[in-house]
């Protein structure tokens, strides 16, 4: 018997979510057992307040041009439900006859996900539940990577090669440059700016993730040993880094700011270190932070993130019609070089509410830098080499004066 | 009689500047009067101590790969001369037979070339000097615009169009997002932001410049109001704004710093933004600062910027070859649709420490937003349209249910 589809996204948008959603719909358009496709607007709240969108009757030509537009076009949302919401939602998926619920989204939203998946069980009403993962912060467990990661890994490559560069032409004036990179509990995010790093004099210099605890001193030392040797200094940090005592790195606490689930809304540690490093070092330094801008930009967009983002959202909505409930799609890298993945499917358990962090292996012994074992890791995803870039060789002229004092 | 010729660059980097010198270079290797083709290492620096490279020597494939390759290849510095350097200058013009010196800078850089041009001709050096424009602020007179200025653009269009998207998507938790942009004294580069608006609902919804002084209250009333009408907001700002007293907006004074010019290095708007709409309108807020990323982006650059910028430098160098000194290439925009510009010459007098700010007709009646004429006058100069991005249509799917309170 056929059913109605319902696809909800939630949590902070990406490059790539937009792919997911294409390839949910586009392989529903196959199957005779999917009636309506339906989209719910701004996540699971779109869900509770009846806010559904027919996606059938969308142009075939925008679902496809999903693939090349970033963010979330139905709409997302942090929110965490209520015993009583489950009820509605129930309600909700009974009125309009769902059948198969796709949830795209991380640890919180697979947990929800889980959540409805027993409720209907409980209700016998019949209804599968699949979830399809999303996250920049690349911290679902068991899954080798999160569709998001590879994409916003891109930019980040990107512009801090870009960023470094800029300091190396302007480091007579603007010695320091920090770069603050997403990431709330894990380091993924700012580790991908390990890829914009071709020699060792070039940037970034000083890699901070989370995993760590961050001490000033230390800090302090690494940034004046390498300017010492270089004349300058790129550093990236996470906007989630936290000292000894477990407190977040911020210039004031006025900013902070917890949202529906209680994670605290970061910020601030670029600033904080601009003025550590002025007043301490007494060095000139300057910071970036692409902010939310990093996990939508297309334009650094990586194909593979694009194609595999598109292929685990197909995967979900055939899984659940061969009958899968309450799983979610993962992707399980089988070839490194070059990159080859397939997908598989997890039990929600045992993704829900739970964070990968970035391993020992990932970072280096001094804890201020990667290791070649997640250059390796990361590599691939990006979807291809960094742009090329021209580089002077600079055949000095021979002096013919004396040295200018 | 031949002479060499000695380029070098000045101020910040741009995504351009490095097809001026491939401009200059690839003209130079067409005039046998020029000899030997030098680049100065860190611009003014580089010739005070000497430090010449032979760009001769450089393979022509690393020079022309300088039209994709961003910031400054030769590197760069802010330096203010005193009078003793244009002394030291002299004897390093002599000592290596500098016949042309080429320099690409904003007006600062102007007015340092302007200064030489007139030492050489007091001391009987024979020296053709001329400017080559460069500046993301687009802050010089004259020119209609500068190169540099429409990939700063280009890239601002498209990421505040990335974080309006980001916004709407995840306006049921993050409500107001700051797009901070650089800009010193001049609302340009700020300004560019409003090529991401498409409709009244979308962003962004506020731009504001410091050309007007930042009133606090009103700001507040503004970003109000627009979150009542639409229950979100994305404002963009400059680094540069001040209030009525004309002090530059900040979290903290703590960052604060001059460069040598005398320049007060910028940045904490956002910060300051986000404290004030979470403290005063309780809204939730977040702000992007894309900080240096925006000038040297590549992946955003607009090709009619590349290839003004390649043009301003070989009118320069065959214009020193013809006789000209102590004046800069502009631009004259000889028609918007289809975009057409050619080349003028002007005295370096009139450019030098002048700066040329976004007027009045560029700027609305509630000095929030720009104007159509100003749209007009920024959207060739991004060498073509945005990316195409779906929207979807969003049929709404009948409800069954009573509204959920």
């Amino acid at each position: 018997m056929s059913h109605n589809l319902l696809v909800a996204q939630s949590g902070g948008p990406t490059a790539v979510i937009n792919s997911s959603i294409c390839g949910i719909v586009e392989e529903a358009l196959q199957h005779e057992r999917i009636r309506g496709i339906y989209g719910a607007v701004n996540g699971i709240l779109g869900v509770l307040h009846e806010e559904l969108v027919d996606l059938r009757l969308e142009d075939p030509s925008s679902i496809r041009n999903l693939m090349n537009t970033p963010s979330a076009a139905l709409g997302s949302c942090r929110y965490k439900l209520s015993a009583r919401d489950f009820d509605r939602l129930m309600e909700v998926f009974i009125a309009h006859d769902i059948g198969y619920f796709l949830y795209a989204g991380g640890n919180d939203s697979m947990d929800t996900a889980h959540k409805v998946a027993n409720l209907a069980a409980e209700r016998n009403h019949e209804l599968r539940v699949m979830g399809v993962p999303k996250t920049v912060d690349n911290d679902l467990r068991i899954t080798d990577h999160c569709p998001g990661y590879g994409s916003v890994s891109r930019f980040n490559a990107i512009a801090t090669r870009d960023s470094c560069l800029d300091t190396e032409a302007i480091y007579t004036t603007d010695t320091v440059k920090i770069v603050e990179t997403m990431g709330r509990d894990t380091g993924w995010i700012t580790a991908s700016t390990a890829l914009a790093k071709d020699t060792d004099e070039n940037g970034p210099h000083l890699i901070y993730l989370p995993e760590r605890p961050f001490i000033l001193e230390e800090f302090l030392n690494e940034v004046k040993e390498v300017h010492d040797r270089f004349g300058r200094v790129v550093i990236c940090v996470c906007e989630g880094l936290r000292d000894e005592s477990g407190a977040f790195l911020k210039a004031s606490t006025e900013g902070i700011d917890t949202d529906k689930f209680g994670h605290v809304q970061l910020g601030g540690v670029g600033d904080y270190l601009v003025n550590v490093i002025s007043g301490k070092l007494k060095l000139k330094a300057r910071y970036d932070k692409p902010g939310t801008i990093q996990r939508v930009s297309m334009q650094c967009a990586s194909q593979i993130d694009i194609e595999e983002a598109y292929r685990v959202g197909q995967v979900a909505l055939s899984s659940a019609v061969e009958g899968e409930c309450d799983k979610m799609v993962t992707l399980i890298r089988n070839q490194n070089d070059p990159y080859h993945s397939e997908t598989g499917l997890v039990e929600l358990e045992e993704v829900a509410l739970k964070t990968k962090k970035v391993p020992d292996e990932f970072i280096n012994n001094d804890s201020n830098f990667v290791t070649k074992a997640f250059l390796e890791y990361v590599r691939p995803l990006i979807g291809g080499a960094l742009p090329h870039y021209a580089r002077l060789r600079k055949r000095t002229v021979n002096r013919k004066l004396q040295p200018y004092t």
